[in-house]
């Protein structure tokens, strides 16, 4: 058995492993190409969306991009992602709004329960790379409580960058071995663990939509390796 | 009748706002005079602690100190507070142990309903001079769950400095009249109002322990003026 004694606070990722951002950014986009009759792979659209937001972070890590926060971001490459798919018609007000739709992601099935549950042994947060408000926000639409919220937007540093991790930890008022990193995202974790965080993974299927998953088998690297959100919390609080 | 409809956030002050400091420091402090068997008076002690802490947080401010957090600074002051008690002997660990009462505070009654109650309606946020650690742990210690908590000692500017008041608006995603300091405290208050908040005061009876209130009286320069907790919740949810 995992010795979890020393573990006294959990550092949640949440866009992806919380936050259903596919399928919720999907069903906007699907539904404005319906309103303008106009035929859209809203799946694919949702993809690059999320994923070319990864590649400007990349360059704002490196220095390349000022300083900016992933509303803004979004926001930048919504504008590419449209000129991809010049079938759909936003005027800039219309893109503001529905580069909104990041502040309302549904939450995946056992998450909140599961979050909830884990509030009674560990003080439960989140380390994101999204905004402080995408976080709050998203939190308030499901009805999910935080012991603490933290974004990498006002900690100087984007995930993977170590000095994110140990942000969380030192703010915690934690050493970085009680800080326990718990994600759906393998890179993430890997990174938490050279940082010198315990590590939680939790697989979630269908994330970039269906058939899209990429390897979701257990990493005998991790401090713990669960099936689903349930099988998280057992393990957590055994 | 106020017109509250352009609100959609409360940023809350929380120490002695929400956490009562005096009380809660004083029992411990007395604890550990009692153990000891000296005569020690605990309510000036903890006021000294208190007290000391702002000036010196004003030199961080000001640039005179480099920049600490709330945790650091009692500890500081803790050392300082204990040369002007000689009756009392701790060693250094255990003035650390002593420094982490700032993180046990409990909550003054009513608070944690009137919070939780104004959260059907508002993003309810912390905005705190204390460190992130010590709102987190005080939160969790009277069960009490925010949409979001911000410290200064993230925020690069300590409130009273219209930056933190700012930064708490910027970070939310919303124009700062749409949020609303929430505080006991009128200089606080006032300041949030230069930066372009609406206010809502609270009384706080004894923060200073008994017969050390300052003037309670409510300000018309204020949003809202309430006379209690659960008077501020009828007020802000009408």
């Amino acid at each position: 058995m995992t010795d979890l004694s020393n573990v006294k606070a959990l550092a949640w990722d949440v866009g992806g492993t919380i936050f259903d951002w596919h399928h919720t950014i999907k069903g906007e986009v699907s539904a404005i190409a319906k309103a303008q009759g106009v035929e859209l792979d809203a799946a694919a659209f949702t993809n690059m969306w999320r994923f070319t937001m990864f590649t400007r972070l990349q360059l704002v890590r490196r220095g390349d991009l000022p300083w900016l926060n992933a509303d803004q971001l979004h926001r930048r490459v919504l504008d590419e992602v449209m000129d991809a798919h010049p079938q759909l018609t936003l005027d800039p007000s219309e893109r503001d709004e529905l580069n909104q739709v990041w502040h309302r992601m549904d939450c995946w099935p056992g998450s909140a329960e599961c979050l909830e549950a884990l509030r009674s042994r560990y003080r439960v947060t989140v380390l994101t790379v999204m905004s402080w408000a995408i976080a709050v926000d998203c939190s308030k639409h499901n009805g999910i409580s935080w012991d603490g919220i933290l974004s990498c937007e006002f900690l100087g540093h984007y995930k993977p960058e170590p000095e994110a991790y140990q942000a969380s930890a030192r703010l915690l008022g934690l050493d970085i071995s009680e800080v326990m990193m718990c994600a759906a995202h393998k890179g993430d974790l890997q990174a938490a663990a050279r940082a010198g965080m315990p590590t939680a993974y939790v697989p979630v299927v269908g994330e970039r939509g269906e058939g899209n998953d990429p390897d979701l088998s257990p990493d005998p690297s991790f401090t713990v390796n669960a099936t689903d959100f349930a099988d998280l919390s057992r393990q957590l609080l055994a």
